[in-house]
């Protein structure tokens, strides 16, 4: 066996063509190992095996340097680089990240997990490299459903004025997450029919080099082109033809489905984990906004390449028809464009997970919220619960959203107060509205929820008691409910319950009323605390009697993270709630 | 007189021929009349006098829609559209905002200051037509420098695959603030050279239809090109070749420095208003970098279209050489390209204004603090007393900088604070680093300050004194010595004033030693209160004896407000916070 062989690149570089062969037949064995086991990112990994090899047989890793965009097609890199164990044995799974990780190896130069970095992060690399009077290659590798990110686009702009060494390795499958979206993809098209000669050349316009190679699944070929340009002393793209998938019938066929894989049965390709009846709010919401939208044309939904993040299946989108509208990677657009859609009389619901919001603060500040217009937002897997690696975290969009004058930052708490929210927010036409999608299941319980939130920052009284005051936000709520339960079996304390309700303000009048019969206000929030909720309610009560106790999540990039440990780490158990109230309350005695 | 009798766009139709070349000329006088005295953005406006008579004269505003990107070109619509009077007579100078303002008139679709943003926000009123089932035309009027920003580029993308009535009209006058960077502008250079030819051509990359005008400051031309697009079923680019500041031969000439102007003498081109001997940052700035630079290669300036926000005149760029870069309107790109200068040994300083690195905070989480490159970041106009339109505002940077994790933020408080600071984030190699510039002055006091900043969030006890204790932040620390010396003039109190520098944590040591001593603290930051720096102090003493008073700006978009008075709207003056402390410390006795 070749692979296990593979110690660094040194060794591929010792292989024959035979070998090299060979060792990609290997390579997607161990992927396939590792993919039906532990699941992860399939088709970007699969296209890029022949394209990986031919850059550790051309270039000088870790001297030459390599960007990976969003990364999660660096697998194969990771193979090559002294880590494939952790694709061949089940016990050296965890040995790697789902991406480019510097504290891996010396082969990997950044944390990456967000899509369209990968230009600028490497123009920096060469930038230094130039001042310090060094020579060394710097390739940005991205794929095609990355390039329509503003920052990949600036990044493109920029790198077209340098006048030194730089090489982006342009992955084109013709694909994003779903398919592709954007007018730049016409052009990729005519380039890929054109065998590169196309005068519609996005690379040509931006005052970039250019070289094509249709077959960007050929070992032989990929090295025969890196060759040319290693070493090259001005900008490149290299425009590689591949198949995302390759390698795997049914990842060939359903691209969009195999982006991504949960474990799987390599036979059958279907999926072998636990299977969930439960309810989920993508399913959920696609239902409502897909019967909202055939009662009202005015009524748009609006994704930024992650459809499905709302159930938005290939047959829903095509059903929609011109209701539905998928923006390709391109976030900030998407915000600018809903303004301006909720200006001219439409009802538009944008929606995509809170790690990729991070892109959009100018955009929802300037072009949504200083205009007041009344678009819908729907902020997913924004919770400790959401999504875990580093680069894709979502406990800072509070912070991040919340801050920003005239938006209304709602987190419901149940599933019928998520659709009242919901429902409200696309029939306003006050305010730019997002709402927290809860991460906690689906809720269905008897509280009743109110059907106009135009009265801002009201908070709910669930539960009136005395002495001790939980304001438990959002998906949180359930955990208020289990903390004051708590406190009452151990303390014999009948604490109030509040439902915020409102990120983005408070509730001043219920919280003067509280003093009368309360000392302490609990907060509990399902995010960083810094610059969240809590803090705001603290500073209200700082010069009063009134005592605060913020909950939530310390400031840090936690990576790969079990959420209940960092809940525990963080104090927020009903335990240590229970014993920090039962210490405040003895003190105060 | 024609321009006396333009009540709305209606009577522009009106015009013969020669009425609107005269019409031209008033219109340039009209600019001179408000420009020469009370200043503005002057080359924008001088080089789209024709372009926006021929809009006017062709297109149905408001019920066609002009989007007109930065807006800052858009005075002649103003005029246009009933509010000569603004531009014609001094006592209605201030009936009308620098920029499109829905609330003076209808044909005004958005609040618009920052760049880029017209595609998307245009894309958008376009979507929501298509809906309803309209016809109306669109057009986004956008400049050169603006089409580098990501948010541009990705608008432009997504409406290369709209299949409605679209129409960008692209103003090149081959600049942007300063002169234009990225590789596109070759690109646009080759175009205008070959009448619009050239294959090398962005739009049509992108997948847009495309119309090359060369006469771009030639009425007659620019209507009979409108019209000819004008209900055009599919997005069509119109590129117009203009003069920046046509018309005046000193803005001709010198087309940065006529960008924007203060008051001026006609004749002359000279400043006329009172000249200000006073040292600014921006120029210590520039003198600091340049002899840092010659001292170090791996030093570098980096700015993105704002030169001279930090006191890079077009001598010290040359000078500087390949130590200074421009990236262009492309603050994204700025900051993951300093990460990777950090990554490999560079010593990159980014410096721009507080309201435009709100474009960047996916890239400084992502790119920047998640890899803790030591890149240095200078924040500049990041106070009440920075620019003071709504869309320009400088006061929501500590929420947004100061809660991403690993990030360093420092607030000085003097020139040699901020100088020691600056050099120490330059030569370390653990943190990523903002620096607050001042925006109160260059304060050279005698308090000594440290050289060392890597003993994270120790503030500063500058004096101690008993019961109440101001932390004032940043280049509200003379506000906090305002405050201190009139508590002890009015109460006889001797309250402690601490400096923190750091604005990114909490000295918890130092903050539970003022309990032994004080029983308030008040804290003081040049900004917005939600979620800046005063609630995490608040929520550190939540649920101890200590109480707390915060002041800061409370969350709101003020518009064109004069500093002294938000401050006292928001309390920030040492007579109400002494008054406040009085309250608290009789109330306490």
């Amino acid at each position: 066996m070749i692979l296990e062989n593979i110690q660094s690149p040194a060794d591929v570089k010792k292989l024959s063509e035979e070998e090299r062969k060979e060792l990609a037949v290997e390579v997607r064995k161990a992927l396939m190992n590792r993919l039906t086991k532990k699941g992860g990112h399939f088709g970007p990994n699969f296209g890029m095996v022949e394209a990986t090899i031919a850059l550790h047989y051309v270039f000088e890793s870790p001297r030459d340097k390599f960007v990976f965009d969003v990364s999660h097609q660096s697998y194969i890199h990771k193979m090559l680089t002294g880590r494939k164990d952790a694709y061949l044995y089940d016990e050296h799974f965890s040995d790697v990240s789902g991406y480019t990780n510097p504290e891996e190896s010396e082969h990997d130069f950044f944390n990456i997990g967000h899509t369209s970095t990968s230009i600028s992060l490497a123009s920096g690399l060469a930038k230094a490299r130039d001042l310090r009077g060094d020579k060394e290659n710097v390739i940005a590798i991205i794929g095609d459903g990355s390039l329509s990110g503003g920052e990949a686009l600036e990044g493109l702009d920029f790198v077209g004025e340098m006048d030194s060494n730089f090489i982006i390795l342009f992955n084109d499958n013709d694909m994003s997450i779903a398919e592709n979206h954007g007018g730049l993809y016409k052009g990729l098209r005519q380039l890929r029919e054109s065998n590169g000669e196309h005068p519609n050349n996005l690379f040509r316009a931006m005052g970039l080099d250019y070289l094509y190679v249709d077959e960007g699944n050929d070992i032989e070929k990929l090295i025969e082109a890196f060759q040319r340009i290693k070493d090259i002393d001005h900008p490149i793209v290299v425009h590689i033809n591949t198949v995302k998938g390759k390698g795997y019938r049914p990842a060939e066929v359903n691209k969009e489905n195999w982006h991504w894989c949960m474990p799987f049965d390599e036979a059958t390709g279907e999926y072998t984990g636990p299977i969930s009846s439960e309810e989920d709010y993508g399913e959920l919401t696609a239902l409502y906004l897909m019967d909202k939208m055939k009662k009202d044309p005015m009524v748009s939904a609006v994704v930024a390449a992650v459809p499905t993040n709302i159930g938005f299946t290939e047959g829903r989108r095509k059903a929609a028809g011109k209701q539905f509208i998928d923006v390709g990677i391109a976030e900030e657009h998407a915000v600018a464009m809903v303004s301006g859609m909720a200006k001219n009389g439409g009802k538009p619901v944008f929606a995509t997970h809170a790690s990729f919001m991070q892109r959009t603060y100018d955009q929802l500040s300037q072009d949504l919220c200083i205009n007041k217009n009344p678009a819908t937002i729907l902020i997913n897997t924004a919770s400790v619960y959401g999504m875990n690696d580093v680069t894709h975290l979502g406990i800072y969009d509070i912070p991040l959203i919340a801050n920003i004058p005239n938006m209304v930052y709602l987190a419901p708490t149940s599933k019928k107060e998520y659709f009242a929210m919901l429902d409200w927010s696309i029939e306003q036409t006050q305010h730019p509205v997002c709402i927290r999608i809860p991460c906690n299941g689906v809720i269905d319980d008897a509280r009743p929820v109110d059907t106009d939130y135009s009265d801002l920052n009201r908070f709910k009284m669930e539960h009136k008691g005395s002495k001790v005051a939980v304001i438990a936000a959002g998906d949180f709520y359930q955990l208020g409910e289990t903390v004051a339960a708590y406190a009452k079996e151990k303390l014999g304390l009948d604490a109030t319950l509040i439902n915020p309700r409102f990120l983005t303000g408070l509730d001043t009048e219920m919280l003067e009323q509280l003093k009368d019969e309360h000392t302490l206000v609990v907060t509990l929030e399902d995010g960083m605390l810094e610059g969240g909720f809590g803090e705001k309610i603290a500073s209200f009560y700082g010069a009063s009697e009134m005592k605060v106790k913020n909950y939530g999540i310390r400031k840090s990039f936690p990576d790969r993270y079990d959420a209940e440990e960092l809940m525990r780490e963080n104090g927020i158990t009903k335990e240590q709630i229970t014993e920090d109230i039962q210490t405040f309350l003895s003190d105060a005695e």
